[in-house]
């Protein structure tokens, strides 16, 4: 083998291989919330943050995992009754629906196909046949296809009126090219273990002045997800409840690190691993699902006979690769790779060897001749992207 | 100095410290909550945690903080317009009461002086004023004045009806006597960073066959906050929302070893750390504020001329102490020490030594050799317990 050896690798669209130095910064002695200390990195990550999210809105940390982003920002912005148009073209999209009803919104969703992009021209029609609604929610990139999202489209349909644009960019915030002020995205929602190359237990959330004129009427019952609570604790160099110590240290390592190498550079290195990728696979015979493929989510179709789920399982006990397959319907049919998080380029590389080698145990067509070409090919294109 | 050296020591009522042994697992490699390696530690995680709560019951981890765990309680048993009674003895059950006036709940409030414990008489007079109340909510501890609530009495009142018994038991499950089963509690809500000795991210909170039935009842909207939906995916061994992965592989190694020295021993050890702290405060000139003292935390009021306030910086300035501060109206009249995590006799030693020269260096009247012979019954106390 050229790069497997017994590391363990996470290549799972989240949660991420975490770097030593965040995970330095978190094994400290803990210190508490309540003191000049604490209240200094704070300050530095609310300071910090907002680069990430492309904006100069308040960016506010809540110790829970995405979804209860995805609620916050639901339960801050609307009142039961309100119409809100969903897209939904996965299991995130029908997740945030499903949220947004139990709260009483009359939800009409645009059913997307799943692995493709909505339509604007559908999304338009939504919008005309619902003139009522407060607002449209979407995922960037739907995290169970890798799909991405028209969200620059879509937001050219909410930025002249009253209405809010949702995004859920917990697989795309600080990986993928999402400006929330110059698109005029009015809530964007991210989460720890992804682009932030952390463990779970935090989100993210930023929201517009649009959003937060919502929020003054906005009467859905709210209290662990008051985001308006959480800003005026942030004012202080606090956190309304209990500081999720721990993290947030490790934000302030993993958002100084960022911002030092230039938030183009996460970017740019997103794109550089998911292209390389999606070329590896395709060479050796696997099919991308995704028409509209995220940078931060692979998801590929191994050729026949290989079936994905055991593909994946074959991957985690040989290879000691963890990916994730498919979800619902997809159950079986794809692997996902994530790009996010402390992916060297020995990690990358090794994860495309145990991917030609488990295709090949798998009785795909494939020699190991073909593998090592891929590989060459693969080391040669991100010795590009670093000389770029 | 006798212990006191250059060590960081945090005797807060939470976060406290986290032990070497809880940090190491929390440190290694990150793996994905949806692989057999995570499910296997998850399974056992729940199948250790009801001895916490001295419950045959299913506890669920949230991935929140206490407060979320408070709002989860709320949010699973009740339905707008619902009547309940509120014991408020202090922030936190301010906070509970708060919590479920945004959710549309009529509370009953008996207010109860900071520092005391709820008059069971009082309690029962408002059972019969208000007898449509579908529940009595009371912390265990109040956290904000180390103030222990007659759980057990109060439990006589509600076991046979079909009333419900919410106890905030944040700083109390784990290093307190607080049987769940026994004392037919309805539900009872944890947090990481207090007994569980990690860092804040998780709540745990667990429901009694009554409250699973007034579940079934309840409307009050909820989905990131949904038990059942946790439950169930506990039943395959997994969580409904991400994993807090790190935070739970620490949990294990914590639940781990409580259970291989039994729960009586982490209670009793608590137990005796608050003794010998009271006893060292009174011995120093110290009065107790509490007159219902938890054996969790203790608040101590400092002798003339000493303001709190200042006390508390001094130690964390000078000796490299953090103490809390009292909240509200207590500010500057207190300083609460927490006796949860991972405290060494000689941690503890250095605590009441930083006291006793704080107090000293504020203009208290005690002497150096006073301190030491405080220092001599707290070891010989100590000494004495390990024996028991």
């Amino acid at each position: 083998m050229r790069y497997l050896d017994d590391k363990y690798l996470l290549m799972a669209p989240g949660p991420v291989q975490v770097s030593e130095a965040a995970q330095k910064a978190m094994s400290e002695p803990m210190i508490h919330h309540r003191t000049s200390a604490f209240a200094e990195i704070l300050a530095r990550v609310l300071k910090n943050l907002p680069a990430y999210f492309q904006t100069e809105c308040p960016v506010m940390i809540l110790p829970c995992t995405g979804s209860g982003g995805m609620e916050a920002a639901l339960v801050n912005c609307f009142s039961a009754g309100d119409e809100i148009i969903a897209i939904v073209a996965g299991k995130f999209g029908a997740r945030w629906a499903d949220v947004a009803e139990v709260y009483g919104l009359k939800v009409h969703r645009l059913n997307v196909k799943w692995g493709h992009a909505a339509d604007i021209e559908d999304v338009k029609r939504m919008i005309e046949e619902f003139p009522n609604a407060k607002g449209i929610m979407t995922q960037a990139c739907e995290t169970s296809t890798g799909t991405w999202q028209p969200i620059k489209a879509i937001s050219k349909l909410t930025r002249n009126t009253e209405k809010l644009l949702l995004v859920d960019g917990i697989t795309a915030v600080g990986c993928t090219h999402l400006p929330m002020d110059r698109w005029h995205l009015d809530v964007v929602v991210a989460g720890s273990q992804k682009a932030f190359g952390l463990p779970t237990g935090l989100s993210m959330v930023a929201m517009s002045e649009k959003a937060w004129r919502a929020n003054e009427k906005a009467t859905l019952p709210r209290y662990y997800f008051d985001l308006k609570l959480e800003l005026e604790a942030n004012k202080i160099q606090q956190t309304h409840f209990s500081s999720a110590v721990s993290l947030i240290k490790g934000l302030d390592v993993v958002l100084s690190d960022a911002l030092e190498h230039g938030m183009d550079h996460m970017i740019m290195r997103t794109q550089h691993l998911s292209e390389s990728m999606r070329k590896a696979g395709k060479a050796m015979g696997m099919c991308e699902y995704s028409l509209s493929p995220s940078p931060s989510v692979t998801a590929l179709v191994p050729p026949e006979p290989v079936d994905a789920g055991k593909l994946k399982a074959h991957l985690a006990e040989k290879y000691n690769l963890t990916v994730m397959g498919g979800q619902g319907d997809l159950k079986g049919k794809i692997v996902r790779f994530g790009h996010m998080g402390d992916i060297g380029n020995s990690d990358h590389l090794a994860a495309i060897e145990a991917l030609g080698y488990g295709l090949k145990d798998l009785g795909a067509e494939i020699s190991e001749e073909q593998i090592n070409t891929v590989l060459d090919q693969a080391e040669s294109f991100l010795k590009m992207c670093s000389n770029v």
